[in-house]
């Protein structure tokens, strides 16, 4: 199979974590269409309020780093910008071996 | 959506990483068939040879736990188990909101 995943977090400010889930759930559904584009989660972790987790499964590095330029997708990053807690931390980078479910 | 997801890392002896991951590969195959599996991803680090990534979404974590039931699944953990380095952590625990691919 060997497919390219990322597994990350965004933080939000104090009181804005579920309107940056919101807008990464928005997000979701643009991305999703892109080529190479096999999953795209969003997710919380139960014990942080204020922080949201997205995890994707790409066909390739290259067709994540296209995804960015899905029309609306440039208009949801600066809406969620200004509800982060600092800089977005590199996501963790997997190379997904096989399984089942994509 | 609300799923229950798993992520996380078995580590095996030096060596022995690929015997692991292909053990737990033929796991995916009898454990994505329990009621409730939606995904069930086997994955590597790339810049860690000995350990395999588990990536799961479940409808509930009943289902969860209910996946170890699956007829073939013990005997392939009792394979697993002597070629891993320690104890397996508990993975990160996350609350699937929504997103694509599932």
């Amino acid at each position: 199979m060997n497919k390219y995943a990322l597994h990350g977090k965004l933080s939000a400010t104090a009181g804005n974590g579920e309107k940056l889930a919101s807008i990464l759930l928005e997000a979701s559904q643009l991305v999703s269409t892109a080529k190479g584009c096999h999953l795209y989660l969003i997710s919380k972790d139960p014990k942080d309020a204020e922080s949201v987790w997205v995890t994707e499964v790409w066909d390739s590095q290259e067709d994540h780093d296209c995804s960015l330029l899905v029309p609306g997708v440039r208009e949801l990053i600066s809406q969620a910008m200004p509800l982060l807690a600092g800089k977005p931390e590199k996501g963790q980078v997997l190379e997904v071996l096989g399984g089942a479910g994509i």
